[in-house]
């Protein structure tokens, strides 16, 4: 009896983040009641291996557990599964060879949102290891958009504030992410938010300049919206509520 | 590989309370990094029968998809459920007689609160369905509480803001439970928000005035955590930011 085209969520990387997508594909989604929501069986168990520790400094790897909760997620039934985790998508081709589910990547629903809004240039915000993976640098390049990064210090108050928001911490996160912002509102047009604990972050910037950032889990909630509309013929998705806002509805 | 004490979360009644209950087990929980939160699987598969509609009007019973997400929780590993959902505990006592896992009731850990804050009266917002079938009622009178509820008039405009919040209108929500909210500051030292949109809707009064408010679906995520503490000897609730929160932690 398990609903069509069920959408798995691959999460806990973090469970905030994970809950922020839940969130996200609730308020872009069109409906009159419960019964229309599109469904969603969201794993957030925790304990996968930290994704920057195993890139950056050889830490247990995450991929076990990513493949782990892929199959759980497909054997209750998933048939589309994303994961609202950036550095997690160094394995996205692992995953998605071994996935009998579609799989949505965060990456490519936000690069494509950077190049619809017709930017030859935009600045990034992500984890050291999302950085230094090159997983944006090298889709960007792929549609022709420059990419600016913080320098090597700011960077450093980036990763603070991404660890304080995970330790639960949102005051002090904020106060760390405020040197990035101010570096990237001073270079750039506008800023991927690469790191889904970052529109948690900055949330009030984002409601403040909803045009200047591309929110990496806005990006994916959008495209695992228009997913499901695809499979079932439905329109779903809201227009974009700011004016000016660059991500397309 | 599953979690040892997955916990199930079968929701979707409404999404957005399934989300909130997912934020306030995150918010709740103390911890230094993403590894240490709860593990859970969520349902949000919302094509369940309106429990409104089928206890008050003889729609179709939200029995059989209740049954079968639980069974789907439970096969992918989880070894306790919990439904945010005040009116679906209505089938709670089946549920849990043919469940495997454990259940934790939402309805029981809100009246535990109010009895250990030692109130002898207390004000309910709840759906009609919830207050017809005495969910609440019964288990205060156990307590030796006095229930105290909106007259029909008002408690109209409670049902019409819940649904307003479910067709994603939480500014117009609000304005429907100005009325019931007011009513019930008047008559009552306490309210018990005994569906879970009401705290999504109230967001800003409960902000306002901790003390006043028992948020049913706050209560149930202070007891899945103190179950996962009872089974895993860890210490992670989070002492109540407030003073003055009755609710206590």
């Amino acid at each position: 009896m398990v609903m069509n085209y069920l959408i798995g969520v691959l999460g806990g990387m973090g469970p905030a983040a994970t809950a922020d997508l839940m969130n996200k594909i609730i308020e872009l989604t069109e409906v009159t009641g419960d019964q229309q929501h599109i469904p969603l069986l969201v794993s957030s168990m925790p304990d996968i291996p930290d994704r920057g520790a195993h890139l950056l400094n050889g830490g247990a790897s995450p991929l076990p557990a990513l493949m782990d909760r892929l199959q759980m997620l497909e054997k209750a039934g998933a048939v589309c599964v994303v994961m609202p985790c950036n550095t997690a998508h160094y394995w996205f081709p692992q995953l998605k060879a071994a996935a009998s589910a579609e799989m949505l990547s965060i990456i490519e629903a936000t690069v494509e949102a950077v190049r619809e809004a017709g930017l030859s240039e935009v600045g990034l915000l992500a984890t050291d290891a999302t950085l230094a993976t090159g997983l944006y640098q090298s889709a960007l390049e792929k549609a022709g958009i420059d990419c600016v990064v913080p320098d090597a210090v700011t960077q450093r108050t980036t990763m603070a504030g991404i660890f304080a928001l995970k330790a639960g911490d949102p005051t002090t996160a904020r106060r760390y992410l405020e040197a990035p912002y101010r570096y990237l509102l001073r270079e750039a047009d506008a800023i991927i938010l690469g790191c889904t604990e970052l529109p948690l972050i900055l949330a009030e910037e984002v409601r403040e300049r909803p045009s200047f950032f591309f929110d990496s889990n806005k990006t994916l909630a959008q495209a695992v919206i228009r997913w499901y509309e695809g499979k079932t013929g439905k329109t779903l998705l809201k227009r974009p509520l700011a004016d000016g806002d660059k991500t397309p509805s």
